[in-house]
């Protein structure tokens, strides 16, 4: 099976497409790179792009992406809703085929080392590649943001990076490079227009407040459909199940006699995530996915080949 | 994308261990062909050999599949539980990928006229590339197998094959040619004993006895485990879902008190298959093939090629 590596870099820039355009080139000119996908956000001021290469080759595209990042974005100059700390914000790698977590919490760190020693940005490692317990969640590294960082590193020994000096580079600010399993955005449309019962659904099913372990969950209005919905990040699917999590919510729903209009899956999902919820809800007794008739003629072009 | 033509040719041979080898070398030795599966069944005589194949290439290897058998296999001499009236008893074409089921159809006629020229064996076209609405059933086509189609097609105009004069191969006998879509076999486990449970319901999802369109059902005892089942071949899961089908023998079940203890898939099933199940069960409201990573990295895949 070709390994295969996704590589997911948020960039501090969501307004000005030119310069994120030039960010996107640089990922797609490095061999072995393909893009999959890229969103940008002008409310955010934040774009997200979303690559898969091999595992010898993730690395250069990562670095090559924030290099023009690093050349473009000043941080010093950045306005936008959500947080962030670096013209490359968060880098993580994701095991997709052929490599596991280890392989990519070892991409994490030669990759952290390269932004260092080409373009002189600190990193932090998180997630799975994180170094203390307190660096595994990504908010609480980027705790304070660009200014409150530059403010606080060059005195706090709880704030050095992983990688280089006490100190932000000067416009490129501190990137955070890490390794996590595939996350999975998904959101539930409930057929009420009471935002607080998507409240309370949300802090139910989250793990922050006591719910499923692999879950981060928030209440929203859809003020134009006129029902709500709670949106989600699953962050480990295997960790703690999709059926699952789409069960407790129509559960905790019913509750209030409110029913399930639909679902949404925001962006990208791994095959294995639908596979594993037809598997629940068919009740298969030995499901493997070699009985997919798409993986044994994959498997048997390989075969073929070697 | 790549174009993929499933065959599934079955040979009335189960026993023999080595003329089925070569049978599948025969396959294996054409180019373009990759083997996907091979299965015996002494009981029944028979073995189903599964590949796929480019378009271009699939006739080839299904002619030179039947040319092994009709030398290697005496009809006159088989014995066993299931139907059976060539030495090559059918060939059915499947589109995969890239090929439509008219493509399929073209195929399947292809491949009788070489049948006929190359071996001399006469062909029945069925489904997809039947002649005749009777034709499209496979079993009325086989009807009588070898012993009684040799003796009644001389005379009978029902039985004139598609390709060939009227008598069939005095060895290798007949063969079915044709198209359909893929066939999913399944099978749903109940929490009973009670045989005549298992027959009922199978009598209530299947179309023969008023059910639903693309599903055929028998009830079975698993002796061994103290339970029943009904065994089905859905034989379109567009036509019919897969998730309507499980769902009917659920509501089915339960209107005896039963319930479903599991269920089985039974060799390959497509990917799309599966992805239907899940986008039902989660309620998506709009799903895309597009939105599984796997999808969006081959398609992009191919435009970096191209």
């Amino acid at each position: 099976m070709r390994s295969i590596v996704e590589c997911i870099p948020n960039f501090s820039e969501g307004r000005r497409t030119e310069v994120v355009d030039q960010i996107v080139s640089a990922i797609k000119s490095t061999p072995g790179a393909v893009l999959l996908d890229r969103e940008s956000d002008p409310n955010h001021n934040r774009s997200v792009v979303t690559f898969v290469a091999p595992p010898d080759r993730v690395v250069e595209s990562a670095v090559a992406a924030a290099k023009r990042a690093a050349e473009l974005i000043d941080l010093n100059k950045h306005t936008g809703e959500h947080p962030r700390m670096g013209s490359t914000d968060v880098i993580p790698f994701v095991p997709v085929a052929g490599v596991t977590m280890d392989d990519c919490v070892a991409l994490a760190r030669a990759c952290g080392e390269r932004l260092l020693s080409d373009l002189g940005i600190p990193v932090y490692l998180y997630e799975k590649a994180a170094t203390r317990p307190e660096r595994e969640n990504l908010a609480t590294v980027r705790k304070g943001q660009f200014e409150g960082i530059r403010d606080q590193i060059t005195s706090s020994e709880a704030r050095r990076p992983d990688f280089g000096e006490a100190r932000v580079h000067p416009t490129a600010g501190i990137t955070a490079v890490g390794a996590r399993p595939p996350l999975i955005a998904y959101n539930v449309n409930l057929q009420t227009s009471d935002a607080e019962i998507a409240n309370k659904i949300a802090r139910a099913v989250r793990h922050q407040s006591g719910g499923l372990r692999y879950v981060k969950a928030l209440g929203f209005e859809l003020k134009d459909r006129g029902i709500v919905q709670v949106s989600m990040n699953m962050v480990n699917y295997e960790g703690t199940p999709w059926c699952r999590v789409f069960e407790r919510i129509k559960r905790e729903a019913a509750r209030y006699g409110v029913a399930v209009v639909g679902s949404e899956i925001v962006g990208l999902v791994p095959q294995r995530a639908l596979n594993s919820v037809a598997d629940f809800y068919l009740q298969l007794e030995k499901f493997s996915e070699d009985q997919i008739l798409e993986h044994r003629l994959a498997g048997a072009m390989e075969e073929a080949k070697a």
